[in-house]
């Protein structure tokens, strides 16, 4: 059952999660099946383009972006679905090897007149490599079942 | 080797590519390794959820999008890499069985004078469902290499 509800996505708050281990394995899987563009599937292309080796494709960042929040928090939450993300900014390539965590910073939190049993949080989600640099960046919006649907908002 | 460069990316120009037809197996197994909520790995959860049924990932959709792309022309073109998008609506939810396409419209075509052997081409992308509906729509900026790039700027 969700034990995390609209109102403990407290504006301002951030959290880092999780720990993934991204593989060249992997890294090719993903784009065969869904951008095989040749930096995504060939180290040599990988080498010979902007990003410097073998990369993962930008979605498979963000595929893991959600994996992580999946386990950080989201599976134990009273999520209802999302909308849409407003950006998503791919900054540093991620290569084989690399460590990935997730920080997660709540930007708004806000209820709807129309929807009293649920609220709209706004998320940032960054997706860091293990020095701490941002691989990728985006800014997401999900919807919560409230805790209490019955109370009146202060 | 490469046929598309930047300069065939004219402003307004809109193209439907591909056929995808999803599958319940695929969208829980996409979900089970990227994003288990409840409404993409279970056919219950989905029709109590928001969704109406079994859906994919926005992430899922995201990437049969690309996926569309790459068949489409972007595995034929000299794309270098994507600094990312600006916006993504998950507006529909997809099911298992629909058929899904891509429609892609130019937004915008601009070279840079530091960078000029390159040029960046904006890209809204909307995947179709059978019947016609935009299912998710997105706006992504790729560069492409120019095809002449030693030529001056009109």
């Amino acid at each position: 059952m969700a034990d995390i509800f609209f109102e403990d996505f407290i504006e301002g708050d951030v959290k880092t999660y999780g720990s993934y281990t991204v593989s060249a394995e992997e890294i090719v899987a993903f784009a065969r099946e869904f951008d095989a563009q040749p930096m995504h599937v060939d180290e040599a292309a990988g080498k010979a383009s902007l990003l410097g080796g073998l990369a993962a494709s930008g979605w498979h960042a963000c595929c893991i972006t959600q994996r992580l929040m999946c386990e950080g928090f989201l599976l134990r939450a009273a999520g209802l679905g999302s909308p849409g993300v407003s950006e998503v900014k791919w900054r540093k390539p991620i290569h084989p090897g690399d460590v990935l965590s997730l920080r997660r910073t709540v930007v708004e939190s806000r209820t709807s007149k129309s929807k009293p049993d649920m609220g709209l949080v706004t998320l940032k989600l960054e997706l860091l490599k293990q020095m701490g640099e941002v691989a990728t960046e985006q800014v997401i919006v999900i919807l919560f079942a409230r805790r209490n649907p019955g109370a009146r908002l202060a």
